[in-house]
Parts: structure tokens; sequence; C-alpha cells
């Protein structure tokens, strides 16, 4: 008898058929012998419609209220999912966020989990009860209501887990698992069986929007196996575990990519302290992300050349500022591309392993990619192109490192 | 400086407008200087949408999880009121039912309020902020949420202001406020400033549907001052209050009707202890409700008359259940008639007064209207008449202890 936290999104629960399948495949899970908990998020377009009422009334939302109202989402799923394994004959309990109780700070809109009090949830699995859970929700030490923000439901299933000891936390999702690339990109593109939470990180964070990025923190911190499954079809998914757990490990487990990105560049700016905060500084304050952040000595030795990515819509915002920056340092020029692509090889294989790189280059190379720009990272390395080479050097890439293969 | 606590119904609150314009009304008072505690129900038509959707789902809904999914009703209208007032400069916070908290019993679906800890509300009152709380919900002692029953909201306000020991507590509907009786009826009806607690329970519960009558109760019992008003218009409404509090008494106060009543006789029963029993315990099995209920010797004297009414629609299973009976007991015959109606005045007044029902039944016998049944207590007088009478009869008695003239 295993204890297994199942977690269903909103596409999974967006209707009553839904909801009832979700039931089935519950009961399914019961019925084998093990002790099952279920984390819901709200049923799909429902937390936009509430935030479009909210905003209706106040814009921007008061945060706490915007909470409130939120909540409400989820707390609907987890009745009704709640009702549907009462109506098959499976005894089933639903628990908001502060039934649980999920305790998080005070970070309205954007909270993050402290503690998880599992009591309650241990004592209806010990009585035979399906434990229905509303993602996405907690409380704060004073009762307030808090949420974790978007895709939080995800990080919710693996706190449970982690709270409950749990021998598996599976995300059931509208893909089958995690692919070695964008089968869009890359019809050759193979389904993992495994993964290891870096790699998952590192995947999760350049555009493989599988899994919420700290959710997978989350799991790897406390040491949840986590599974990513379909909640359509059958199958294992892909299994995202400690590097030690896994039997053989292939040098690469896949390429991660990201469109819309845009660089940035600042040259002749004076090489002395400070610089890259008094660069970077006016960015962040006007909230736009920076992504990639390079520096290189500039051919007279006594400036330096500084260059960022950021996404494609900030691009004519960053320039501007970075312009102004550049006038107040008294740098010789500022550069752009809005047109650029970055891709990445990810994996933990990469560690013991000489030559990674430079194989990654040569496919680039024969293919006629220019690089613009390189970064690299302990288990990645990561280049960005211009963006019209981006289908072609991920197809090259995943055939270099033979990614269509079994390892 | 007074401390008031106002109730807004599903009406009141069904737009994004409607509550921007309970925001304004809200602030007006806490401009004054008073402290101020709103209780709302959901939207109008949400909570209706919400058993829909959980009955799409099982049906009968189980009992618990259909009280986590309509509690969310009343959720998002707190949220959304906070916002309103926070958006004009009205400081404010939402409470749930739960976060208040109102104590409940484990009834789901109809449960009653068993405390309410107010300390929380008072803390936020003293900070100057305005308090929403939601109507309708409260937790169980085991943090379950449950709900109070269909115009439970009234009952949360009266019951949050008896635990705030509030000056007094406003309920505001579509109407102005209580009035003689209905002026659909009588266009004369005049309203009432004034009318006691006792008076209120006999009009509400024989029709004037204006408010909850458990709120009336438990405000009469916790001497709680309430006020019907509008929420449409300006005006004092009507103030419902202890008899020692009012300056002078009208005899009668209003009077009070019943449509869609049905009567059924069963003639010729044995006269003997549990007689009563006998006939109306197989009725209460079937769920119907009985209002009057009237027995009679009958000419034999050695048998007894018994007549009682119910709602025109149980009428029929009535009658079945009631043929049964009548075999089973040897009784002479079984009679009925689906087309009455109850008229009933109501004052206190009349305690001290003599010859009240002897006018009441002139002023009937003047226009011709036959009296079909009597039944009395000490502060109403009922009388059963056709159907097509009823009119005519409320007029005339309107007439007759001239309510439409000031007290």
């Amino acid at each position: 008898m295993a204890l297994i936290v199942q977690k269903y999104g909103g596409t999974s629960v967006g209707s009553v058929e839904r909801i009832q399948n979700v039931a089935q495949r519950v009961k399914r899970w019961r019925d084998q012998g093990d002790q099952v908990v279920v984390v819901v998020s709200a049923m799909s377009g429902e937390t936009d419609r509430l935030i479009g009422l909210a905003k209706a009334i106040q814009n921007p939302p008061n945060p706490r209220e915007l909470d409130v109202i939120m909540a409400t989402g989820e707390q609907v799923t987890i009745g009704l999912l709640a009702m549907a394994l009462d109506g098959i004959g499976c005894p089933s309990r639903s628990y908001t966020g502060g039934q649980v109780q999920v305790l998080t700070d005070s970070a309205h809109n954007k909270a993050r989990i402290r503690d998880i009090e599992g009591a309650n949830i241990r004592a209806d699995l010990d009585a035979g009860r399906v434990v229905v859970v509303a993602g996405f929700q907690g409380v704060d030490e004073q009762g307030n209501i808090t949420t974790l923000g978007r895709g939080g439901s995800d990080t919710s299933a693996v706190a449970v887990a982690a709270a409950l000891s749990a021998d598996e936390c599976q995300i059931y999702t509208d893909v089958d698992g995690v692919y070695t690339t964008d089968p869009r990109v890359e019809p050759r593109a193979r389904k993992l069986d495994r993964i290891t939470f870096e790699e998952m990180l590192e995947m999760a964070s350049l555009g493989s929007k599988v899994l919420q990025i700290r959710s997978v923190e989350f799991a790897g911190k406390y040491k949840v196996p986590l599974r990513v499954l379909s909640s359509l079809e059958e199958g294992e998914g892909t299994l995202i575990s400690l590097e030690e757990d896994a039997v053989e490990q292939a040098v690469i487990s896949g390429i991660a990519f990201a469109r819309d990105e845009a660089k940035l560049t600042i040259l002749g700016v004076p090489d002395q302290p400070g610089v890259a905060y008094k660069i970077l500084g006016p960015i962040a304050d006007a909230n736009i992300e920076v992504d990639m952040i390079i520096q290189n000595i500039a051919a007279d030795e006594a400036t330096t050349d500084f260059t960022f990515t950021v996404h494609r819509n900030d691009y004519q915002r960053a320039l501007a500022i970075l312009k102004d920056t550049a006038e107040a340092m008294a740098a010789r020029q500022v550069t752009g591309d809005d047109r650029i692509a970055k891709i990445s090889i990810v994996g933990v294989g990469m560690r013991s392993h000489a030559g990674i790189a430079s194989k990654m280059f040569a496919a680039l190379a024969k293919e006629g990619i220019n690089i613009r720009m390189i970064s690299t990272s302990e288990i990645k390395i990561s280049v960005v192109v211009d963006e019209k080479y981006l289908e072609l050097a991920v197809r090259a890439l995943h055939s270099a490192f033979e990614l269509d293969k079994t390892a």
C-alpha cells in the first residue's frame, strides 16, 4: 500500500464530465489499495473569470481581497470532486487550504508555503477516505486567505506530499511526460522515463512548461519523487527523481529553447567596480526580467562590453533605459537585436564528460549556424542564435546527441 | 458613535454597479462616525448556479460538500465589496464565516448558529475599518464549512449584531419597510414605523416574506433592534423592537394572508386519546407541513371532526393519505377544499382589547364573506375563507381597523 498524492490541473477538471473521469481514475488507485490525496486547481477559465470580476470593481485589485475571491475557484472544485467520488462509492472529504491547513507567509497573490499540518488528512486516509485538497491556496498566521500565484497547485501538491511523506507525487497534465525536446520542433523527440530534479529545473525554466518551477525546487528539496503524466491516456509518464536513484545516466537529457528573446549590448563601458549594477539596476527597477548576462573585455582593455537578454516584449523599454544609462556612463554605443532565440542542452551527465561543448558547437557549425552568445552552467550549455535558425539548431543537436535513441 | 450591522441581500449586490452603490452607502454611515459591519449574501443567481453545478455531479448532493461549494458565493461578494470600499478610500476587511468565526452545529445545509467570536471584528472596527462578513455560512466545531439554509444571511446579520452588542441591525431589501398588508392587494396599505418582534413573527410566518423568520426570533431573543429598509431609496424603514420600547401601540398592526392553502376534514372519528396523532402522524411522515389544526365535537358526541390545512401543492398527496387513515379508523367521511385562503389580523394590542374578534367577524359578514375556519393565538386571529374572497376580505379588514391611518 502506497500513499500517493495526485494533482489535476484546470483542464483536467474543466467540466462535469472531466471531474467524473478524474473520480474514476482516483477510485482505480484506491481500489488497488493505495491511499490517495488529490490536489485540484480551479476549473479552467474560472480563475480568469474571478479576476475579471475583481478588476471590474477595483483595478489593480486589493491583493488580500483578490485572494479571498480567487480561492473560491479551487473550493468549488474540491466540493465537486468529493461529490463525484462519493457518487461512485468512494468515500472522500474535501479540504480548503485553510482547513488543511497550508500555512504560508502573508505575501498575497504570491505567497510561499511555510508549513503544512497533515494530521487531519492522515486521520481521513486511515479511515479509508480519499482526501481532496484545494491547490493554489493557504492561510497566513493571522488566518488570512492567501494564494500561491499561477501554477501554484503543483507546489501545493508537492508540499502536501512532502508533509505526508508520500511515496510519489503525480502531476496529471495534458502531455504524457517530459520530452527530450518539443515534439512540434523535432518530431523524433522522445519521452523520457526519468529525469533528475536539476535537469527538470533547467528544462522548465527554459521553456518546457510542463511543471511550475517552484514545485520542482520544492520536490528536490524535500526529496519527493515527482511524476508527470497524462490525465487523458494511460502511461507511466516521466519520473523526476534524485540523481543517485538513476540507474544509468545519459550525457544529455534534453534540449530546451526559448523563442521571443532579445539581446542588448552596451559597448565601451569603463571597466570598473559597480558597472554591472549601474547597467542592470534601472532595468530591474522597471520590472524587466533579465535572463543571460555576459561581460567581455573590449578591444581597448580599459573598457568592457556588456550584453544581456530580455523577453522580446520588454525590448523597446529596455533599449530606451539602456540608452539613458549609456549617456550617463559615457559608454561608446548601444546595440540590440530582437530576433534571437536561446537553445540549451541539459544533462547531469555533462559534469563527468569532457567535450560536450565542442560537440555542440561543431554540430551547429556544420549547419552554418552562427553562435551569437554562449553561457554555461554546471549541467547546461546555452547558446543564442538568430531566431530563424531555431528549429534547425534544435534538430541538429537532437541528432548529434542521439536523443531519439533510448539511453 | 453607534455600532451598526447592515445586511444586503443578493439583489442588492447582484452586479458590479450595485456593489459599488452599497459601498457608497456604507461609506456614508462610516463618514458620519459610525462603526459599520456589513453582512452580505451571494450575488443574485449565484447560489442557484452553484447548486446546479453540484447537482450535475451528484443528485442529491453530498450535504457537506454542497456547503463547501455554496459558501463560495458569499466569499466572492465579501471580497468584491471590500475592494469597492477600499477603492473609494474606505479601509475595510472581509471575513468568511470560518474567519469570524461563526460557530454552528453540524447540520449541513440548515445549520444553526451556536456562537460568534467577535474579537477579530472588534479589533478591525477599532482600527477604523469597515468589516465585511459573509452571511449564510459558518463552521462547526471540527472546522467543516456549514450553511444556514435559504435566507440565512438575515440570521447571520442578527447573530453578528448580537455578538457585538450592536446598536442596530439593518436589513436592506427591495421594499422600504413592513406594511400593514400587501400593497398589491390593498393600495391604501401603510408602511409601519415600528412593529414588535412578536407581531413581525406572525406577519412573516403568514406570508409577508420580508425577513427570514429565524432572524426575527434571534433578534427577539437577544434583544437586537432590527430595522428593515430599502437598499434603493432613502428612508427610515420599519424598526422591529421590543414591545416595551413602543410609545403607543395600535390594537392591530397588520393583516397577513396566505393564498394557496387547502383544507382537509375527516368526519366522524372516534373521540378518544391519540386520535390527532393517528391522523397527523402519516401526514408528517410524508413531509407535508400542516398549518392550522382544528378539532370539533361532531353531532353525535361519540365521534369528532378533525380539520387541518396544508399547502395547495400537497393537497392531493394529503388527501390520499387521509383516505387511508379514515378507512383504518372507520371514520365516516373525508372532505377537502383546495380553493381557500387564510387571513390573519395581527397585533400585540389585542391582548388588552376585547371585541377584536367580533369586530373582525362583523366586517367580513358585512361583505357577505363566509368564514370556514377560525383559529386564534395571543396576538393573532386567523380565518379561512374561500379563496375568491381574499382581496375583498383584506381590504374590508384594513378599513375596519383603520390601518390606513397613522396610529
